[in-house]
């Protein structure tokens, strides 16, 4: 829609951002922004999703609206379910509210969901899709990606020398990076559902997989810990403590890997290594992020983030697009996404 | 100087502005900028040192400001010269010139043009040191390392993939990086005296070491070629062809690389690898910086940037401080300079 109003793309614009407070919180559903404006223009209420079995960003800013809601235009970023799960259908819940109009900028690629729209024309409410559509998409670009490719999307993190080393010859790796970097990769574990490493690397580092503070103190919700491989791991391993879900997928097959956390409602996967299962799932091309710490330092020997691709000459690199270029203190966060995304969006 | 008035900062400002308009084409010769103000503070002459045999800088400014020099004030980014060489001493032409008050930023750290300071003292001209020296320092940081080392100032450059690969298995590498990074390179080498590579690169890449612009064509004045190494360089290597000046030295040995350049009056050697000639400056800790070009590409398999430096354990790592990170392009440029610098300076 490129002709909206400045007025519809103001409210949508607020729309947006309301969606992104809750990222990180909101999986298996995706994030959800809304905006009521009443009869007169002016807003009557506001809301986003907040959590999955919460209210959806719809109820929150009708119930803030009230009687207000009648007659006005309720802006949302993706259209409004017509789906009863944990809470009834949004549908419903703005046709009974009695809003004249329905903005919304992302149609939902839910089939369970979708169906929204069509509903509300049947009441004759006027609905308007494609208001700042872009800026939605990218606010809710991982679960969209997720639902119209009926698998997580992937992140591949890893921390790297400035001559790609992971690991020194004997296997150590603490810490290449600063603590800034550190706490970022925290962070960025907090916003996904689950996060997954070898078994070779759970033998090799004894990570507990969890997200912490500055303090080490684990943060009240953690994303499911995901072992892969089929090597014996200890039972002392701290990726057995109590302080997080955890599942062991005895498979090397990333497909077989994704199908089995598609079937726990996982979007969003954090890949953390090692070599081995970054290689198969760069070579399966189920990679659809990559976030490389990159460290100011060399180590000359050692091990590689990733494992062989099978390139033998230059015209086999793999080639991604630089999508960001972060300085994290003393080191450097490089963002890639596919070369594919970047063609067909 | 701490306590300068805000005039003399503000023309030594003036003064390191123009000393960065010789970068590159001044060596051996430091690069110094010069600003003349009359007797009623007004400037009445300007200048910087171009090229090694050309005036220096407060030459350049003195002519320009002829008889209103005199009673006047010289800003110098570096101590004026007392050394007859190719041009009779700075010092002297101030002092015929009348001026009644000379302000320089670094002293001369080189025992054959130093002296200036005193002389100029002793004809009872007023001397200030200190005003913008750090800025005035970093103009000139090449060159004053060098003179204060005694050896060519040395940067290591190297185009990597994210996964730390500089050469597929089959040793092809072009092209790592694209085309904006690849003209910055050329840009850097125009602002080095030397270009040094080991005998395996002229084998495997038989590069031509020049400065060329985006059409290919080389610049009017070339970088002194090096090979490093004792293997047999075929008569028809490109680093062989008459475009640039070569020299060729039969040594493993970096400091006996970095004695002979220095006979040969080199300020900055720009090292483009491969990995065992990096590794040779790294492990003799004769690196001063260092410039990596990172695609946002993997390749999984082939050669390092670098060879090994007997690094065992993580603990082996050896860590730089980040002075730089641009983006050029797809890529990034990374700048790395010793954290024993960081911690002197």
């Amino acid at each position: 829609m490129n002709n909206a109003s400045p007025i519809d793309v103001a409210w949508m614009r607020r729309a947006v951002e309301l969606a992104g407070r809750g990222i990180g919180s909101t999986h298996p559903n995706p994030v959800v922004g809304c905006v009521i404006t009443g009869r007169d223009g002016h807003p009557v209420g506001e809301g986003f999703h907040a959590v999955a079995g919460g209210p959806h960003a719809e109820v929150v800013a009708l119930t803030m609206a009230g009687d207000r809601a009648r007659g006005g235009t309720a802006y949302v970023t993706l259209e409004p379910c017509n789906h009863t799960g944990r809470t009834g259908p949004c549908a419903d819940a703005l046709i009974e509210a009695g809003v004249a109009r329905v903005v919304y900028a992302v149609p939902d690629p839910n089939r369970q969901a979708s169906g929204g729209a069509e509903k509300l024309s049947n009441k004759n409410i006027q609905v308007e899709q494609g208001v700042l559509e872009t800026e939605a998409e990218a606010v809710n670009h991982v679960w969209l990606h997720s639902v119209r490719m009926g698998r997580p999307f992937v992140t591949w993190k890893f921390a790297t020398t400035l001559d790609g080393r992971s690991a020194a010859p004997d296997r150590t790796s603490r810490w290449i990076t600063g603590p800034i970097a550190r706490a970022d990769v925290h962070r960025k574990r907090a916003e996904c559902d689950a996060i997954a490493v070898g078994t070779q690397t759970v033998l090799d580092d004894d990570p507990e997989l969890t997200v912490r503070d500055e303090d080490d103190v684990p943060a009240a919700r953690q994303p499911l810990r995901v072992v892969v491989g089929d090597r014996e791991i200890p039972s002392t391993a701290k990726v057995r403590n109590d302080r997080a879900p955890t599942l062991i997928l005895p498979t090397h097959d990333p497909s077989e890997v994704l199908r089995q956390l598609d079937d726990h409602h996982i979007r969003h996967l954090w890949l953390e290594g090692g070599p081995t299962l970054a290689a198969a799932f760069l070579r399966a091309q189920l990679v659809d992020q990559i976030v490389a710490y990159v460290a100011p330092a060399v180590l000359g020997s050692g091990f590689s983030a990733i494992g062989d691709l099978g390139a033998e000459s230059i015209d086999h690199l793999r080639r991604f697009k630089l999508a960001d270029v972060t300085r994290l203190g003393d080191d450097v966060r490089l963002t890639l996404t596919p070369l594919e995304l970047q063609r067909t969006r």
